[in-house]
């Protein structure tokens, strides 16, 4: 087999779901293959990771490794709202689009219910009559969840307050809080805040911890602040098929991912990238930057010239999937600053 | 974190679930991490482990890889039986057993049907009339898949013989058929068949091919010989979050476990260790060896002083849980003949 | 214990679901009780019921007698779906708004998706994209089936044409179309068409036939013009808890329901009174008919006073539900002509 | 259609769900029509039967009027268990053999346990170890309830002592307990208890009460004296299609046949029956009478000639299907005494 991948990392803007692994998350990964272990998650790798998401989050906190984030927001959602519930989400979100139906094939049959609001964020003064829409009605499903997304699928972030507002409307009316923190660490870079601050100081009741997008290979995490709830998570993930029995792999993964800030040095480069892409794009006549990014995502409108030359370089990105002469970027860890600024050099080139 | 094992590798029979990983895979895995690659399976690992599947079984598959052995037998189920039918399987089955309820949750509420056997296999006898069970009777679930294993559970292997009738049993009554190869590996070394003769060509539709208990990581895989069934599982395995971002890290396993036969080397280790522990306890008085082992499982009679002995000595083991006095002993590809040795030995001394 | 209902029948407008049953089918549901007869459905009542069926729709049908309307779309829409699927409505459908999750649960987590349209009508325009949107897409459910409600939940009428149209593109786009008659004999009588043209002729491919607020009690039935369907219909009846052992008590209400044009003549009764209340609310000033009544539902404008007047005079309706000031009127095979007109009259002496 | 039922009552003895309904139900249903009343259970009927229902069982209950037993028994279910909860059952049960799957979908995939014991009847001493079969283990489903069928789906019935000493077992382990009430008031005059007694005294949650094999049409009812399931189970019978609009149909029936003692008539009526047939065919030679009639069940063995003669004269009943020669009768309140002496007669005249 050839391992050469199809598109060389410094061209590569698909998604950072196309980058590799970190050198350090190979390692504790190779290290752990070593030896023997207890399976389904009693083993030591597992613990130092629970151990490290609590010093982390600065409480005590339970933690369920799973392949993907699908499996981590569709296990927290199942376990936060019965199946007559509704889940509040925004239009834009990663459960609503591009899930398949997970959401509803975990909680039984729970809605996806849609609040609008700018950027992928969901709007409080919409979230407000939402979280007491028909409550109470045996006719109508029931308001049990808010989840949000941080960063959000289009790259913004919520801002603290933002975020301890929804959570405040929710908690008002009875419902729990998921965050689908796919890209977490991409959005603690950019608040400068702490895990706890954007959690469950917020009122965020159970997280989807991602670390696939941001340097590991195969390894999410279900971080539940609510210990109520760790019984049938525990129950849920394995019925669901996500209770490996080799699970030091993943935990291997988080672990590594945890130590010496490996996570927030990685989030730090693919924003700082991005941030450089978006100065750059802003000096480049014809072109236009959609907002300004604050994760590792960016929007921009390009002349279909310029779009067609670079697919023509090998550049890989979605393109006229939003709207016509809509680019998306998404940077990851593995870019470096030549990258970027060979694709900048390229867009200008090719910029009429 | 100490990645120290709690148990000497040597001394660890618990399960082959608690070996690490060929030094192979834990190459390849690392070898993938270096560039970038699609997501979803569009990756050239995904690729060539789909190539190689399809040249070990003479035939074109389809492959799904997913992180757990559970995953694969209930997606692979939920394709195959309507939510009204029955699964016929072994009451000492995996997923009668050990799957908590994931069958009824991936199928939408079909029921497991138990049909009897001696040494965990289905008796083609029983089998006969459990798959024209109320056909056809609208208040009954419906006879729709055959499901068996091999190795089975108590490491007996099915000969090739005998899962040729009970395809003809099932397919004869329109049922599909379902193969959990958890240990499939160690059976095809126990038979010295074909993947093909063991599956299709006797009448297997759908295979659940496991690789994480014999030198994988987390990776098993999905083998369909039906193509009208490759659509639906994708699908549903999306939808179970299953659908790895990173596909590559788990099919760079797989790669890995099939290439030079790595896959067919490691079982054989793990069959000749059991067999060698099997010789050497019939020639220890006052043990017993319980019928011959097959594949890697092996079970005993051990005094109560040995095996307490054996305990203090750091060995782990299930004993009593089968039945008092009964004890089982599970090899891996991690076993060396001295480790066997050593066994036999403290068995040796601490029996009177 | 008071049979004493709480509102006179006359005065109450706040559903067809209040009304009471027909002296027809009540003499029915008489009659079938004297005699034994084979339970679930093999019984002569239902065998009448689907040989009344199959020559009002002019072909033969397939007919599931259940105890709601609710059972009776999901139960049709589980059939016609795959799990992964989605089932476009419109967003003021029964299916969207007041079934609790229903869909989703007998589904096993199929998603609805709304497609926009005027007066609870489905858009054709809108409904070109929404049928191919993502189609192949494994990250995104499916497009499965149409479902539209004949007369709409807001009481307007789709005509031949429009009907034709919708099913035009959905079947193009290979999805199943499905129609919600809850009031189906009312658009019947609004189009003056006939069942199979305002059905399979136009591309319905299951039918939730209402008869319960049309002079029947407890009992809708499916009707499904696609005998591939009936295997899995009858199977999917059973385990929702719908094959009644005395079936025939479902079934001689849909017999008699379908007698000497009971159900049209009920329906007819239903139409004319909502229409002699609009023509005469256009007459009164101060109060405004919004459209113009198909069915029989009714919505208009009143003035404050005019609505407090009436609930103080015993009328009962719903008012402020949809926008402030918006009362709606539902009228039903019991209502008179004596009844609108004191109706009329009242809303006259209460309007300035 | 020709209304002449099949069977002439008097020689139909298959199951009780041939016979009709009572003319006391009959003439409620017929006044229930007449007026109109509030839907979804709003109604005076509906509340009039929760008022008798918490008279007769000394206690405020909730109800839930379905149409089905199958969706009493198994929307209780749901509302005992968890989705990785077991049932533990007897194998005779009608959920384990009759309901075609859906206690799994409607509990999203718990597993019934089953508990053997004699004449139907779970065996507390093998109840014993089963409601602590891998209680904490998260590979396995966990018990959580105990469903008993009061009387049995054989005839027998559980003295009062035997409820007890399962629902203290039950309840010890953490366990909920549902009793199937498909014939409780058979059972009740049986023991000559009080429905309290047989009831929430012994330990049982949630009962589905039966009462559409006893005289109504087409309901029965979900009684639960746990306040603390009401809500839960009110949102699962409205997505599951049974919250009637015009639910005064299903609750006049309830209504009625828990006026002037109906249900303990009717019920007295089919026993008595049954005890005369027994005590009939024990002085046939030739026949044998197996076991003793508790309720309305009755299992004999009789010559294949007198099989087939009775066949002959038009009587039907089921033989032959628990094992060559073993024939069933089934007794309702339709049968008189005539109507038994006449079978006896033909008994005895076919009966070498």
């Amino acid at each position: 087999m050839s391992t050469t991948a199809v598109t060389p990392s410094g061209r590569a803007f698909i998604s950072d779901n196309m980058a590799g692994a970190s050198p350090e998350i190979v390692r504790a990964v190779a290290a752990a293959a070593a030896g023997n272990a207890p399976p389904y998650g009693n083993d030591p790798f597992t613990d130092s990771a629970r151990r490290k998401l609590s010093e982390i989050f600065e409480r005590d906190v339970d933690i369920f490794p799973v392949s993907t984030g699908t499996a981590a927001n569709c296990l927290a959602l199942a376990a936060l709202t019965p199946p007559w519930g509704s889940v509040l989400c925004h239009p834009d979100s990663h459960i609503n689009n591009d899930e398949c139906g997970a959401p509803e094939f975990f909680t039984d049959g729970a809605k996806l219910v849609t609040v609008p609001g700018d950027e992928s964020k969901i709007d409080p003064d919409a979230l407000g009559p939402a979280v007491r829409r028909r409550a109470g009605d045996v006719h109508s499903v029931q308001p049990s969840v808010l989840s949000i997304s941080q960063a959000t699928e289009s790259g913004s972030v919520y801002t603290l307050d933002e975020i301890r507002r929804l959570g405040v409307i929710a908690k008002d009316a009875g419902l729990r809080v998921h965050m689908d923190g796919a890209r977490f660490a991409n959005a603690l870079d950019h608040l400068d805040a702490t895990p706890a601050e954007m959690t469950w100081k917020a009122g965020i009741d159970v997280l989807s911890f991602g670390a696939t997008k941001n340097g590991a290979m195969t390894a999410d995490a279900i971080v539940s602040f609510d210990p109520a709830l760790a019984t049938e998570l525990a129950f849920r993930a394995k019925r669901a098929g996500q209770l490996a029995s080799k699970m030091r792999f993943h935990a291997a993964q988080l672990d590594a991912y945890l130590t010496d800030d490996l996570w927030l040095g990685n989030a730090r480069q693919a924003n700082t990238m991005a941030a450089r892409l978006g100065d750059g794009l802003k000096a480049i006549p014809g072109t236009e930057l959609l907002g300004s990014p604050q994760a590792n995502l960016l929007f921009c409108r390009l002349p279909r010239h310029t779009t067609e030359q670079l697919l023509a370089e090998g550049y890989t990105f979605y393109h006229d999937r939003w709207a016509p002469g809509i680019v998306r970027f998404v940077t990851s860890f593995t870019h470096t600053p030549d990258d970027i600024d060979q694709l900048l050099d390229a867009v200008r080139r090719h910029t009429p």
